[in-house]
């Protein structure tokens, strides 16, 4: 496991992004048995559909999972929206759902709102918090703890990796697949590579010290991704850095992108390959600036920043570790712009909705 | 009814952004009936929630549905993910809900998948479409025309505005609410009257003719109308332009705003008004440029640049008349930049996506 800190800034930050191979390695073997028995109370529920509420960072660990139970577990995943349970009077009826509240902190207000009103209609209601002794631990009826560590950054890492984790682990409990055990018990290792190959991603991000704006692209598994990345870009460098997947980006966005855009694209191998390769194609075209995560050299071939993922990695668990250059270059860009990148301005770590 | 063309521009645009009054009077008077005997065999078939698939402009209008039939209607909405559909092997099981494939043209073809799918999975299906002859009208087993005419713009506008009111058509006639049906009576009356008063925001937009990116803000049901304004933004300047809704601003996103950064706030009166004047004296004190969209003149008056609505649209229908000022602050900004506004670079009236 990656110990050095290559680049040492001394923060939170950094440290919390190479904890990681660390947390998922405990998380993976801590908590298997633990996910393996609520598995098995959902199974025996047998919910139509799935809700998940969350903001923010662990809203995109939702999107995520939305793509984990409708492809592995045929299981529809709601977004549920959680404006709609707080702010207006008669909520959605959410009691055939298997209702998933994620939050960092497990305070996060509207999203335990959700959880409060689906417990009262009868709903299974599941909380993954990075804190047992939250209000969102205690008002689910099963909590899934993220077993991260205090989280000190204002920009989340750790326990994003670690919600991905644990979302996989829950939707590989319910379908009890092979290809899914092993790919999880071999994820702390790819975790830890992946930090490796990315050491030169801090320094190559000073290219676009200047950069005022972009666009981070994805589809399938890695929608969430380009999600990520572009929150942690805004967060940390105050860069209006919009994510899009593929699909959505042609219907009208791609509008934006003219000679020297710079676009981030996330293309690991697997089912969205060939249309990644086809928009990779289109925005070398316009001669956009090309940013791209792979793991495979004919994509990265068309970059101009090209970051490398390892080449044994599936699909559906590709998200825990395609995110890691994306955090370094955030990482990376605050510093080239000389922001603090701790203390990001006007962030708290958790915000309150109603 | 508005029937003059204030600028003149001579576009498809400009003529159909004018249409719409027309258009949703048509819609509301003689489709009201249709979608009556559809709702009633909705009511009868009791789904446990709403699955909607939809790209581009037309998720707009699902991000809308997602409040009305969630608020009045109880029923939780998944925006289906289409590329779960179409790309990997195994769908979501749908046979629970009732699922919308929500398109202008009718021939979105991984929107036209999902319907597929769950056709032959035994739930009930519905088009919402511009084109009677089209395959998703022909696939689904129910479907409502918008009855827009032709759109020759490749910015959608009036199928935008038809496609939301005829969402609001089929939930107030599954509710059966005397509100809800005033509302829809008096909705070509409203759009006519913002047309009317927006006449000045195609002029307004020239002190915008080199914003490079901007940030649209909305919450609720106006959550959708942040969207589709940052779409026509993007479509039509090639302006940056991320919509976000409030709640989710303050997870981090907010950090871009710094002294003159440009906000397009949708603040209209209802549940989420306080929060989005909370939001609007954050932004304040990070000295944003401000650009609001209100029926208040509380709100109204944060705005360097403000565009007023009428004063007597409820909530729940708000989305068909505030997005009219920013369909205009678009066209305005295309002028100013001396962009071709019927064919804006890169784009086709139907996208394929897989």
């Amino acid at each position: 496991m990656t110990q050095q800190k290559p680049f040492s800034t001394g923060s939170h930050l950094e440290r919390e992004i190479f904890e990681q191979p660390q947390v998922i390695k405990r998380l993976v073997t801590e908590r298997r048995d633990g996910v393996a028995a609520i598995a098995a109370d959902i199974r025996a529920a047998n919910p139509c559909y799935v809700a998940i509420a969350a903001r923010g960072t662990s809203d995109h660990a939702a999107l995520y999972g939305k793509y984990l139970f409708g492809v592995w577990a045929n299981l529809p995943v709601a977004l549920a929206t959680p404006s709609v349970f707080t702010l207006y009077d008669s909520p959605p009826l959410l009691k055939d759902a298997l209702v998933i509240g994620i939050s960092q902190s497990g305070r996060s207000t509207d999203v335990g709102q959700v959880l409060t009103a689906a417990a009262g209609q009868g709903a299974l209601t599941l909380a993954i918090t990075n804190d047992e002794t939250s209000p969102m631990a205690q008002t689910a009826k099963y909590h899934i703890p993220l077993s991260a560590g205090q989280e000190l950054s204002l920009a989340a890492t750790k326990t994003y990796t670690a919600q991905l984790t644990t979302l996989a682990m829950l939707v590989a409990a319910l379908v009890d697949h092979q290809e899914m055990a092993d790919g999880l018990e071999k994820l702390p290792g790819w975790v830890d590579e992946t930090l490796q190959m990315s050491e030169g991603v801090v320094a190559r991000a000073e290219r676009y010290a200047f950069m005022e704006h972009c666009v981070t692209l994805g589809r399938g598994y890695n929608y969430a991704t380009c999600f990520e990345i572009a929150l942690k870009i805004k967060e940390l460098t105050y860069v209006v850095a919009q994510p899009y997947s593929s699909a959505d980006f042609r219907h009208g966005p791609i509008a934006v992108v003219g000679a020297g855009f710079p676009a981030l694209v996330v293309a690991t191998r697997g089912k969205v390959y060939d249309d990644m390769i086809d928009l990779l194609k289109a925005l070398k075209e316009r001669s956009a600036e090309l940013i791209v995560i792979s793991d495979s050299a004919e994509a990265l071939n068309f970059a101009r920043s090209p970051f490398c993922l390892p080449s044994d990695v599936p699909e559906w668990i590709s998200p825990v570790v395609s995110v890691l250059p994306g955090q370094l270059f955030a990482m990376g860009l605050a510093l080239a712009k000389g922001h603090n990148i701790d203390n990001p301005r006007g962030l708290h770590k958790i915000t309150i909705t109603y």
